[in-house]
């Protein structure tokens, strides 16, 4: 892949000025201080409320220091990354001028860090939105589309606060879609979690999130909004959740509930075919999967960084097995170098058009 | 596929004796005369509670009756079919005396039915068992030994009422593997379903069964059962549900999470490909992911017959779309003719010994 570019669309900072706001506060999501002064983050639903979780994780500068990002970057050969706000991003805060204008600093931040010259041209981001406030994300998105290196905003699945498919949504999307930007659709809250047993945090992880993308971007397919907006171009976290896996079930039951099916101009894997994926899915057996639903020039390498570090060794000098095993996922499908260099950043720089 | 036999292995029937059950009670699952004297099924948690769909939907003696099945199996070229109770089985029964002597009742009918001469050597059955009590659980797994045509016993994923990673169940996993029988796990509360919006029950069918039979899976991996039971054999509903594209990323976040892994011999898809997956899937990209995961040679064909009718036509002379798709799914599997014949009936013969 060497004289292709490496291109990370999944890769996530808290800004300093996110950082003081989660130093800031009383409940979750919040950064605590342990005993020895290290910064912990507690973000998840819940965590706080868990025993082996409630003092959250350890985390380090690789959180907030564009340094230690373009460091990662180096370690693994990663020439280009797509940054964009850690989860839960906006979406616990109130719908006050502050919060809008908070939105707006943290993309102006984002703007910034992207072009300065310590980045040398090989940052790029995704935007954040007050997205419980469907008007004023309309007018942040305007903000965003004339910022030289921002490429779209990265959404959790809550919007307004009724999901993604709700109606209140439609002139958000509209926006975006005229704007040319992306949505890199991210889980948070995760689905199912209380049916997770007792084994921490590891299977909301594992399953819960990929069930949230599942769901949300179902919802968004049944409500019709493709066919409304059909340039609404949207970027799937993990490969999409479990989608590729379950697409013929979704078209089987759709197809037969025709009360559901007759609103829509498609099937449902119509739709999933327009999508794009990224390739955290740490195994090739899934990424293969996409590849086969909807084409491997759709599908674009990330990392997911800072989040999954080394279990052991420095982290910031160790390379880390979780972007290795992303690595190794792509490898793994079948194909000529074409198909890799695509996957690794070529899709990424045609379709996010990061020149 | 002429020469070798076609076997489905997920097929259901509501024995008379169940649906005297289901005509004779006032809650959920249920069922219900319409004005035209038609049954009604309502089986789902909540099912009852939406107007769309809490007058069920309508069945017939597709549901109840041998003769159906056997001619549902001669319209699709399935010579052996290993029928089993369709859900929600004995869940929702005390653990009484009565409750324990219906599971014996309908086993024993499974029995007669199989044997029959109208059924000609060609069905073969999963039994039920009265799971919330695991030890007349115990009980009824040696009788279902005894009888000639049962191979394993089909379960939900509630065990006793507290999940199947419940130690309590642990006896009852020893004697299952014991016995050289086989537990189909299926779906049937559905996981997430406070999630899915207004889109009727087509997102619980479609997502929340097989997040359901993940979870399930999952908590059962993480509970080191397979450590302590490496023989017990379990086949999983719909192609395992997501598992097989969650793989890398359950592997990941376990191995991320040490407190969870060190409780573990190996990583979770060790213990993935040792189950056995039916081919319930509807589209080749699953089925080709399930056969890159585990190897064709654990994976079996099925239909959900009665389930998934028709949507236009007699349903007793028309082919239905639902299997048309789930074979299409297996020829669209790379490889030669072995293994097609494989999965679409040659593994069940030898796995479940169909002879």
């Amino acid at each position: 892949m060497s004289n292709s570019k490496v291109v990370d669309v999944h890769t996530h900072v808290y800004l300093p000025r996110y950082m003081d706001l989660l130093r800031s506060r009383a409940e979750v999501p919040r950064v605590i201080l342990d005993d020895l002064g290290q910064d912990r983050l507690v973000i998840l639903p819940g965590e706080d409320k868990e025993s082996s979780t409630k003092r959250g994780r350890p985390i380090g500068d690789e959180y907030w220091s564009m340094k230690r990002k373009l460091e990662f970057m180096d370690l693994h050969g990663i020439d280009v990354s797509v940054i964009s706000l850690a989860n839960p991003w906006l979406d616990f805060l109130p719908t006050t001028q502050e919060t809008f204008e908070f939105a707006t600093a943290l993309n102006q931040d984002l703007s910034t860090v992207c072009t300065s010259s310590d980045a040398g041209g090989r940052l790029f981001a995704f935007g954040v939105l007050p997205t419980l406030s469907p008007s004023a994300s309309v007018a942040e998105v305007h903000r965003i589309a004339q910022l030289p290196h921002l490429r779209g905003v990265i959404m959790g699945t809550i919007g307004a606060g009724r999901g993604l498919d709700d109606p209140e949504l439609i002139p958000l999307f509209q926006a975006i879609a005229d704007a040319g930007l992306t949505i890199f659709l991210h889980p948070h809250h995760g689905v199912g979690n209380e049916h997770f047993g007792g084994y921490g945090h590891s299977l909301s992880l594992a399953l819960g999130f990929p069930f949230e993308t599942t769901v949300a971007v179902s919802r968004l397919i049944l409500s019709g909004i493709f066919d409304r907006i059909p340039n609404l171009r949207i970027l799937l976290a993990h490969s999409g959740g479990t989608l590729p896996f379950l697409a013929g079930r979704l078209d089987s039951c759709v197809a037969h509930d025709p009360a559901v099916a007759e609103k829509l101009q498609h099937p449902p894997t119509y739709y999933l075919k327009r999508l794009y994926y990224d390739a955290v899915i740490y195994h090739d057996t899934g990424l293969k999967a996409t590849v086969d639903l909807v084409g491997a020039d759709r599908i674009m390498f990330g990392t997911d960084n800072p989040f999954f570090p080394p279990l052991k060794g420095e982290k910031h000098v160790t390379r880390w097995m979780s972007v290795d095993k992303n690595i190794e996922a792509v490898k793994g499908v079948p194909g000529e170098e074409k198909v890799w260099n695509g996957i690794m950043g070529e899709n990424a720089v045609r379709i996010l058009n990061l020149k």
